[in-house]
């Protein structure tokens, strides 16, 4: 099998993490399958970034699935009773939505078993949102080992890895990296609360460290902010 | 806490191992919530048997999610291009589907974080089926820990349990259990082609495996065949 038969399955949110991370898994040469997820999350703008995005990388198929999260609660980023605060306070930040990258994960898993995918490619970090406990080196260690176990393939003995090639870059080098592989960030909506328009807050916590991380990468801003 | 006050998430199918996991659930003092998926599995008739089980067991709630499974494709569970099988051959069965216990179990994990739950229950069985990978105790296991990175609970030490009771006896010992336990088994429904009014096809592998369960355990079956 040539280097360039290996196939992923990577994870978009419309992001700017998840951009360059996409961008980082066609750079190593891995033909793209890219997954994204409508949970009832308040910035449906961000899903229409994805769509751009993997648009743009010419990935083999975008699939788009419809999660039914919203009923389960518990998040600023699905339950409209709760307020997504301009600044989080210390700890686990309300934004947090419970067990979300363990379902994420479990249907690029499945997804990627069907395909015959080499790999898992997902943006998190562990730097920037540390109050995220499934961002974590640990937790990624975690869903490694349950890959293989949970998997036809893990059985007959292939692995199907997973890639994190963000986890421990901060914002800003995670831009520079993006940047360097042509990445077009002005695609990417970041915003908790963006409006219909894709147009960014520039108050809100993901607002600041992104502007901060273009400030730091030395990198022209493309944001579009209301 | 008194031991009364221990909640779960119980994973209810329809069939006759998770109606017995919830009786045991209950038996053990948890006060239960039942979560059930329609995922475009062929016997609907299934998730009806889910219904009325939970209902008789007078669990707190039931959330019946909305699985985006179909579009995966590559079971015949899911996928109408692949016919059920009436004898499955030796390996992995081609009921299989890709993941799926793992995403039951990250719902799960997500309802039982917001709730607060102390334990989520699932009836897998290790033996009778024991060509899902996804069944096993050593899966099992890695979820367990997974849970505990997973989610802010098991930040702050508090571990939600992943109790399966099922995993190591055989249909016999299970029937004996929830015949004990006064579950009522015509209430359930294991066919994989079970028809629209629930009754089953008395020849596919899932069936052969009650009939024969019910035989041992020496309890008359009350299943409706057509």
């Amino acid at each position: 099998m040539s280097d360039s038969a290996k196939t992923a399955v990577v994870l978009v949110s419309g992001g700017l993490d998840s951009a360059t991370c996409l961008a980082i898994a066609a750079a190593q040469n891995y033909t793209c399958y890219a997954m994204s997820f409508n949970y009832g999350q308040r910035a449906v703008s961000e899903l229409e970034a994805a769509i751009r995005i993997a648009k743009r990388a010419a990935v083999v198929e975008h699939k788009i699935i419809q999660l039914d999260m919203g009923v389960i609660g518990g998040s600023a980023l699905t339950d409209n009773a709760i307020a997504v605060p301009e600044h989080e306070s210390e700890g686990i930040p309300v934004t947090y939505v419970p067990a979300r990258n363990t379902i994420f994960l479990a249907y690029a898993l499945s997804w990627a078993e069907v395909l015959g995918a080499d790999a898992i490619f997902i943006g998190v970090n562990a730097r920037d949102y540390s109050g995220y406990p499934d961002c974590r080196p640990a937790y990624i260690a975690a869903f490694q080992k349950l890959i293989h176990l949970a998997t036809k393939t893990g059985i007959e003995g292939k692995t199907i890895l997973l890639e994190t090639p963000l986890i421990d870059l901060s914002k800003a080098e995670i831009i520079k990296t993006g940047n360097r592989l042509g990445v077009d960030y002005s695609l990417t909506v970041s915003c908790y609360q963006a409006n219909p328009k894709g147009e960014a807050c520039g108050r809100c916590d993901s607002c600041r460290f992104r502007m901060q991380g273009f400030r730091e990468a030395d990198v022209a801003d493309p944001t579009h902010y209301q």
